[in-house]
């Protein structure tokens, strides 16, 4: 590993928010993790320091060339219970992948695995809890040399910050209603779609604020060569249960590889339940709603978890699932999985990590 | 208008860099031009400032998810003669038409134009006024809302700083080579090619950086659907002329609407040239190759104006174009263009800006 992260604790420790005002994404800890590249040094100088702002030129190329990666993993704490991440050796595997397509330098995975445990140690007294609750770990790699040539980077910041979030539903898990997008197009094959990288969040942006004006939380993404294969569904994986099968959106090349998608097709696989992923149709679905074989559908990923479709609006036709309620295997894997992550239900897959 | 443009003037003004060291955007000037945006309260405290580096919270939002727009323009200066700009309006009005795709408020094109003027006449005395040398002007737009949400931002800074740059070329135009990209795509119709964000760079990055290994400038994009139409050549339009006609990719909604494309159709026209907005596919550009209609071909853009192609690279064929040199339209479309924007000849079509 080599390199040695130093520590600087905050001499001026924040007030914690309510475990009621947590939302997502919107307070951050005492520290936050920073580490530097350049061109010829190489990543150096790894760093614990207070939370704050960082300085960088009106020319660095991540204002304007969108060079960057990032990822999102979690960790929980019980009352009584050790510090638990799930796979997190997954999310720096692919923090790498989405480095490599993007021409940013790699990442010693272990030195990040480490970067990871001491900064979460050092705002431990931050992770919450409550049934629900948990503290979202943000790595990030951000492209900082100040030259308007478009090029890759010749320098980089790699940093972490955390935040203790609350249930991404208030009670339990709610089916969402959710818009096929037939317009917009998230990611194409030979493009970033698998890659996780802020360009393909900006793109998606317009198609949910409309979605959102029309009364869905989400959209549901079609290929962009065909207009008609199922991707993702909003910033999610997605799986369909259709006659007793569970299918999910084969990895094309435009669609995240995600950790819960992985995680979810094993734990299926592990009860018995058949699960395919393969290319599906939007016209597959419908043909399924019509003879009632369409059963199920939900989105996987770390914020949410597991994410129930309560309806999908196709081109003004209303599909609605399972009554537009959550439906029995929803429940089963939202339980399952979080149960695991909590240290409630025992982990068959050697994926908890306790730090 | 109604905002009224602050100015604070440096104090300690920087070392101007040798004409021969400028290069493409490595130097900057002594000022810059911020303004803010907060929901609600809508864009607000426009001022010039001394150029210096900005303070972001690590959780804003450009750093995570993309939602950034720029535009490039250029100030010409002759020795005797006043600053140039060359259809400035016609950035702003993409700029806004960029800001909307991403889901970004726009801004007051006659403010942004005050600004533009303001900003240039405090760094006057920066631009250079030898032959091939200008005054690059960037604005951007990046989201600053520190939250993790994916979500449009509620809160922006827009920025226009401003960097002396010497020709694209040592001498004069000389022509580069380009390996026709079959693998990688860089967007889509229904995705964000038509709009100047930051994730259109980062995702052109690798193949320029594989076509760089093989010895290539850069890459010629096809679309991402059928992997056959001519769309970009790396980040500027392109243009071939086949049988004595000029051709040039039509707006399909996954390229650029550049300010130099249109220009040079106008040219073109009012030259009494045929030239023609079409689907183009690279089967029909070789087979004019074969037989020997495929005359120049030539990418434009702001910062190199015309880049003439003297090799295109398909699937390992070297389609050698007027011999690897400079083609005469290519050279006449070139100084017709630069001399107007330099003033050295008379614009017929009311687009020079005197500032």
């Amino acid at each position: 590993m080599g390199l040695k992260i130093s520590v600087e604790r905050t001499t001026a420790p924040k007030q914690k928010p309510e475990i009621s005002q947590l939302g997502f994404g919107k307070h951050f800890t005492d520290h936050m993790f920073i580490m530097e590249y350049d061109a010829g040094k190489g990543w150096h100088d790894p760093r614990i320091v207070p939370y704050q702002p960082i300085s960088l030129d009106p020319a660095a190329k991540v204002f304007h060339y969108g060079q960057t990666v990032f990822e999102g993993m979690k960790a929980y704490k019980t009352p009584e219970g050790p510090v638990l991440m799930f796979r997190p050796f997954k999310n720096l595997q692919r923090l790498n992948r989405s480095n490599a397509r993007l021409s940013m330098p790699s990442l010693d995975e272990d030195l990040v695995m480490e970067a990871l445990k001491q900064l979460i140690k050092a705002d431990e007294d931050w992770i919450p809890s409550e049934q629900g609750t948990s503290l979202y770990i943000r790595p990030f790699v951000i492209s900082t040399q100040a030259t308007l040539g478009v090029a890759p980077s010749e320098k980089y910041y790699f940093m972490i910050i955390l935040s203790p979030v609350g249930s991404y539903y208030e009670e339990g898990i709610n089916p969402v209603s959710i818009y096929v997008e037939s317009e917009y197009v998230r990611a194409v094959t030979g493009g970033v779609g698998n890659a996780k990288t802020g360009g393909n969040y900006a793109a998606g942006l317009k198609a949910q604020q409309e979605a959102t004006e029309k009364g869905y939380s989400q959209v549901l993404w079609l290929d962009g060569v065909h207009r008609k294969y199922i991707e993702e569904v909003g910033s999610m994986n997605v799986f369909f249960k259709v006659g007793g099968k569970v299918i999910t959106p084969a990895l094309n090349g435009s669609i995240l590889d995600g950790v819960t998608r992985d995680s979810v097709i094993q734990v299926l696989k592990h009860w018995n339940i058949e699960v395919e992923e393969k290319t599906i149709s939007i016209d597959e679905l419908v043909e399924a709603y019509r003879n009632g074989t369409l059963e199920e559908a939900f989105g996987t990923g770390t914020a949410a978890v597991i994410s129930p479709i309560g309806e999908l609006n196709w081109q003004g036709d209303k599909l609605t699932l399972n009554g537009g309620r959550t439906g029995p295997l929803s429940s089963r894997v939202y339980d399952f999985m979080t149960g695991m992550q909590r240290g409630t239900i025992e982990d068959p897959f050697g994926w908890i990590v306790k730090l």
